[in-house]
């Protein structure tokens, strides 16, 4: 990428966190919980998030985007976690480990279909490369993916090693930049211009006061529905379902600072699909969806080595984890909408263009449905 | 059951037919496909759908619900199934050999928690007793249940062998009883009455044109939701959900007449969560939700014992399932939300008072939200 | 069952305790770990094992076997535990929850296949009867079992919930009944006669001294190998396996005081089915291979109702599990054997004889193979 | 890589050919049934196998082995399939699809632990550089690997993609090269050299006369047994498993022509574990043990894109699958000690040293336990 390029990106950049209005800015309110400060994966302490967009010349529409779950060392501080396999016509790498062992020792990375050996490679040298890590031979790089392929040149594979250290070296914690930016760049959701999405919950106090966070990479179909409007039957778009061309993938990310252990990741994991199901995503065929969910309690970071044979724990009782799932839908639905709020119409790869939600058509939409918070 | 008991549940049971105004019959149309004849899971041909329903005393609130696949003897002519686990705080028998041979060999049993033993026993008397199966010495029964134990007795093991007999015997095609009957008679539903409900979708011809329905056993908690109207909040209920008071259990019948092996049944199944969701179920953690999933198509029929090595099978293609998935979510929706406006107010075991969803103040949050059909 | 009945059993009983010569009595020395002081499942301070033996008349030749985790009520304090299945063609009871929860609730119980619903019931008889469980609505009954139906009229149903509740209070510490006995009373394996084998494995001190101990109901089949001697090939047996006759099922119980939650125990019942091969087992297609695995160890019990939202539990670390998976292959391999070595000659159904191992013929070829400890 | 150090290559190549007896060339003979003619996973017919053998320096110890199921393009005509996860403390890509979707649309390729990405990457080009594949923007790459981070520079990551592409060129029908070659070249197996094994077996005709093949890649440990004679017992080597030290991995790969669903393939999957078993395997905490099935039945190979919306299949009845489990247990077994005796003593990285097995001591202590063929 030359200067001009970076520049160029730091521009689109800037004008679209400038233009970040949000489905809670115009008064959509999903679900009974309320979100954190951020409405952002964020929210939970020690989370951050960094995006490399790669926007160039007419074909290259893709990116990274990087979630690291907390600030010390990952690998020797090993997260808690589960990734649930909604549907799995996908290349998610790292499933088999994390199911095994129920935990993740690297940040976590999106990209698209074709740049998961990219991304694999960049986090064996990101966690090759840091000093403590100096006797690690094994590394479980967890990297999703959907595939941008109508808007850029996937098969060219512009993703490459350097992009995604960038987005681990860029990630920050705070506001999350969302829409067309990191793995979101390219892709397509509900026929609509995709993206990334985030959205967290807080637990009142009375049931433990945790908090959830959401980040989603949205690539699917169906037929949309926002806070239970029937977008697509309102705007006579369901023609196109008579061909049922609802392919495409939706990776979804969960973290929690509610102490949790991998059998109860897995539970919320498969929670998320619920909250992806209330936007009228069906998981058709050839989604790959998936969800990786990580609980970043301090107590329960599993040391890489130890000195004792045992782990003590304190782990959410089986009985509380309730308001963990209805957190996990509410803030799954909310992110895949903001994806698409946020996300502004694409041209790329042989011409195509994907437009971005008709904002206003959709307000009037919701106003119908009586579904504006006035 | 003396004969005034059964003169009783007669009377009962006629009257509650009479009633039963389901969703559609009020203008609420879930989805975008079509609803088969008499939107109901009897509208796949072949199956057939029966009840035992025990209200006697004060504390009996009870039954059994048999779901027959096809005419034939199921045990030498299995049927290609899937069962998926939602969340598997539940009893359900069968499970393991269903996922091992990819085939049900029994009829399916709904019941309460603590009858899936009788159950179970019924089913493997109704396979022995069958003379063509004088050979047989082993029977997989597949039974689900949930916790009726609000309006039942449920400590009291009522359903017996014979009730679950009955029930088979009793089973028909053409229109499904829903609401307080058979399984359903005691079970409870987002704190209102739950019970069975059914619902069907058709393919259009240019995806097939298959047959899908559903029949679900409803006793689950969450946030209601009616065709994206939310119900609980417009009723301001949700101060319940403070207390997060949602478990409970879900069991979900899915049969196709689609031809799909066991691998495209266990991908239908887990829609069917999908479809749960959409009505605000959360599947929480005391939830037992289950999916059994079945094709009936004549020609992937197993046959017991065969002088072939081989089955010759046709089955549809991976990506001609994802209509069969939207037929799928949409019909359990249905389904569901069928079950609380056919269930009636209902008491039971110490005096237990479950009330009937409030038709007319929904019918209002319906009109409110638009979601009518004029 | 009248008294003379009653005394027969006692009778047999007897007698097939003074002749129980196990393999290490014969010098056959499995695996590289040492035995428990009895050599026994019940090497694990608290477990119990009891038996109920049926064997009336001409045809009627099949029990129970009860494995109680711990002393106290169960239901209240329930044991980390995981469900492996290695071949499903089988009807135990109570996968789901176990999966889902990660723990059991009532004792473990293993009959022939038509009867797991008179077990599950009596386990739920169990449960609720004791005054401490009087608020319990729900149990999760866990029920294995294998198919006797070769030498045991089985499609009779003898077992009714006395025997399952008799075999409940028989349950002792100490020396483990095996062979003919509860649940292994009509099995068959290899074509001997199989039934209920046990034995354990003590741990190092310095990998952490801990007991593991597995108990197992025999009736599967395969190509006979006893500690690495192939008994089928050196007795010519081989002929019969041209038609592959190999069906039939094996139960697997391990449990351990080793603390491990149930992601390591689902790891740990894996194992058996090593063990299972290293006999000659193929877990042929008509099998039901379980494997149920606890963990005892007192910190780690769940308690049914907590004040507190968290569990604190003291687990081993994963790097820590590899010597209890040894401990688990070489337990159950021998407890396998244990199970040929102890069971008798049979004659039951249908005048069908099952002969015992031919001890001599079996121990001439353990020295030919120089495999017998002088 | 200079032209020097290729020569070297080919020279170490010729002299590796050039000596490898296997298990049956000293006698050995494992199981009841026949092997194929070159007793190699080639045997099934249409399956090649090429590897890439790197050494170079002191340190480089590593490569490449490709497994091409069939001749025509695999993308197009993709392979019914199923990836069971033995232990799955590994790297391995592709598991979701095959598991979804049930079928395979690459070759198969096993490296070492962190250059799973460079193989990933090397499969997705050989698949879009095909012209046929001009439309693929999704491909599923399937990648084993173990860790040969002992004798390997493996913190080099010197496999890349050429070398990928070398191997699938290289592949070749017939004999398959073993030992210290391919993804071999580094491998250590119960603290002997390992590498790659194959072995095969032809079931008789009475069921179904179908052959099955087996590769593996050894690099893991427990207590060795060769054809059921305790080598470590006899050659004094426990001590070291008091500190068991047995972690590393298996990768295998079944493939057969019996035509068989991906369910079907799932069971012959976990069978393969069985034959691990056998040879001492433990499955350790840290062993990546996958087994990659895959049947080439060309009547149920899928075609890409059909004009029908329907495959037609033809599939081994459940009860005839039992010969193949036993096939596959066997070669899975033989091609491990195959393996260990092709294997030669390998110096590598810092030094290491490992020795292959001392053949004469081994043969001594097969004859002393009457284990060898006369």
């Amino acid at each position: 990428m030359n200067k001009f390029r970076v520049l160029f990106m730091v521009l689109i950049s800037s004008s679209m966190l400038a233009q970040q209005k949000r489905a809670r800015d115009y008064g959509i309110e999903i679900g009974v919980l309320e979100p954190g400060k951020n409405n952002a994966i964020t929210d939970v302490k020690g989370v951050k998030v960094g995006h490399t967009t790669l926007i160039e010349g007419d074909n290259i529409r893709t990116g990274v985007t990087a979630i690291i779950p907390h600030e010390d060392n990952i690998y020797q501080n090993k997260v808690p976690a589960a990734i649930y396999i909604g549907n799995g016509y996908g290349k998610l790498a790292g499933y088999s480990q994390v199911k095994e062992l129920g935990n993740i020792e690297t940040p976590v990375i999106l990209t698209n279909t074709l740049s998961v050996a990219a991304a694999t490679e960049a986090l064996i040298s990101y966690t090759l490369e840091n000093p403590e890590n100096k006797e690690v031979k094994s590394v479980n790089s967890v990297v999703g993916e959907t595939n941008d392929g109508w808007l850029n040149d996937i098969r060219g594979r512009h993703v490459h090693q350097k992009h995604v250290l960038e987005a681990l070296q860029n990630a920050s914690p705070g506001i999350v930049q969302e829409g067309n930016v990191g793995a979101g760049t390219g892709t397509v959701c509900f026929e609509y211009k995709g993206g990334i999405g985030t959205a967290s919950r807080v637990l009142p106090k009375s049931v433990g006061g945790f908090t959830l966070g959401v980040l989603v990479q949205t690539n699917f179909g169906g037929v949309l529905e926002i806070n239970g409007v029937p977008i697509d039957k309102e705007l006579d778009r369901l023609s196109k379902y008579s061909q049922y061309s609802a392919d495409g993938s939706c990776m979804m990310v969960v973290i929690t600072d509610a102490p949790l252990d991998s059998r109860n990741l897995e539970r919320i994991a498969k929670r998320a699909m619920l909250g992806l199901a209330k936007t009228g995503g069906i998981a058709s065929n050839g989604s790959g969806d998936f969800v990786i969910a990580m609980s970043t309690a301090k107590e329960n970071l599993v040391p890489n080595k130890s000195e004792s044979s045992f782990n003590a724990l304190k782990v959410l009782r089986n009985e509380e984890v309730t308001p963990l799932f209805q957190a996990t839908i509410e803030a799954t639905e909310e992110a895949i909408i903001n994806s698409l709020f946020t996300a502004e119409t694409m041209t790329g790869h042989e011409g195509h263009t994907v437009p971005s939600i008709p904002t206003n058509t959709i307000i009037d939409a919701m106003k119908k449905f009586n579904k504006l918070k006035k």
